[in-house]
């Protein structure tokens, strides 16, 4: 544990190198940041429950053939994944208005938008992450015509599959926030589903009561978030103490 | 004069109906605002150089095949243009880095950018006229994927003969905003360039001396603007007294 190398520690997570070359430890610590990191605190047991539920849903991506960094879970709180070279946006897709964009547009949150709609920040501590055009990635080449084509069809396939397996749960899938890296064969590279899915980057909601079940309890310091994530993960079956 | 219905007053013209139906009559003021109105003020003379800029640009573009509202010019401060439905976007066509994009972006102000980037903002003073993607438009409908290729493909032209325009005359065109709007025959509808090109929604700089020549100057209390109005007139040859 000690000897290893540590790549990169960011807000949520820590990165080791791994065991072999081109792969790295994804290391899930209890570190809740929101607002570009104005606001810190702590979610007991969250890095526990993100690796898990991570896991679950880049498992489930990948039997329908989107391709992620997803390798195994090593233990409770890390997980070993392909390194790739990440693209530096914030893929957001969203079905209903909450958050930046109702805020933005003078949308009413809870409201549904006429269409499932893909933003895209770039991924910048410093600016305050952006959001950005598809003519900005364009003109300073922060990804390809053809790695933004494969991203955007991907996105929309995550939507439509992960809507459903939250839906089957009770839980509406109001929006969420992808990160995609590079790998390299040759010279050639293709584009992967990288990062992790979780409360932290999911807005979910109770379908039946409208109960948050996801980081805007932090953020939003409406307390139980620790409940809140463990409630997701109990719904999708994961707190049974079984491997999937 | 006094017999004519107002239609509109907006931050720096007045709207009023045309003397045959379908048409308008724009009036140039001399009121100046900035930081979405925030900042108020008035710069002697500009309403008589932009109606005469405006109209000569406008002319011009035509030329080149570009279907604009413009009709003719009336007098000192007023034309008729044709009446359109505006879609409301205000296009942000941009060559070097200045204003909002440099600071959202951490660009040098004036730094030449990799390639012509196109821009969309959501024409709305309540919301702060905050940029939109084609993402957005498209799902809130406030254009057509048919109307945001013309649109596209016009400004895209319009940047390049206004860029060769003004490097006639040692002026280097940083970026410019752009209004389009609708008009309808029968069932059909096409888009045409609509408001007005100005140093009101030009950067303009003289090559040689970087010196801002449009409405930075009282953007940022530089002092000058009626001479930078005036210059940018003189140097287009409308000061004559000439008819074009
Ligand atoms: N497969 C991968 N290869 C390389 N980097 C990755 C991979 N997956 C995620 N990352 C990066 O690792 C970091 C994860 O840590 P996190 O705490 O989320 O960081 P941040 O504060 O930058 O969001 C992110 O910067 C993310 O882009
Ligand atoms: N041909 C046209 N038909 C209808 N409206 C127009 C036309 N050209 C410009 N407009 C609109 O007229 C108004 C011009 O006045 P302006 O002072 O620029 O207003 P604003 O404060 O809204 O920018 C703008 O709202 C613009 O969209
Ligand atoms: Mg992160
Ligand atoms: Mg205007």
């Amino acid at each position: 544990m000690s000897r290893r190398r540590q790549i990169y520690e960011g807000k949520a997570k820590i990165l080791y190198e791994g065991p072999e070359p081109g792969t790295i430890i994804q290391y899930f610590k209890d570190d809740a940041t929101a607002f570009n990191a104005a606001k810190k605190g702590t979610i007991n047991g969250k890095g526990v429950i993100n690796n898990r539920i991570s896991e679950h849903v880049f498992t489930r991506l990948s039997h329908i053939g989107i391709p992620t960094h997803f390798i195994r879970r090593l233990n409770m709180r890390e997980q070993l994944v392909r390194q790739c070279e990440i693209i530096p946006l914030e893929v957001v897709v969203r079905n209903v208005a909450a958050g930046s964009i109702a805020k933005k547009l003078g949308l009413e949150e809870g409201e549904a938008l006429p269409h499932t709609l893909i933003e895209y920040y770039l991924k910048s501590d410093e600016l305050n992450d952006p959001m950005v055009a598809e003519e900005h990635i364009a003109c300073f080449n922060w990804a390809s015509h053809e790695e933004m084509h494969d991203i955007a069809a991907m996105a929309i396939r995550i939507n439509d599959f992960m809507s459903g397996m939250f839906a089957a749960i009770d839980i509406r899938l109001v929006d969420f926030k992808l990160e995609f890296g590079r790998i390299y064969d040759g010279d050639f590279s293709r584009v992967i589903l990288a990062d992790e899915i979780s409360p932290d980057n999911c807005r979910l909601w109770d379908f039946n009561t409208g109960e948050k079940l996801d980081k805007d309890r932090f953020r939003r310091d409406m307390g139980g978030e620790e409940e809140a994530y463990q409630e997701v993960a109990r719904r999708l079956g994961l707190l049974q103490g079984d491997d999937n």
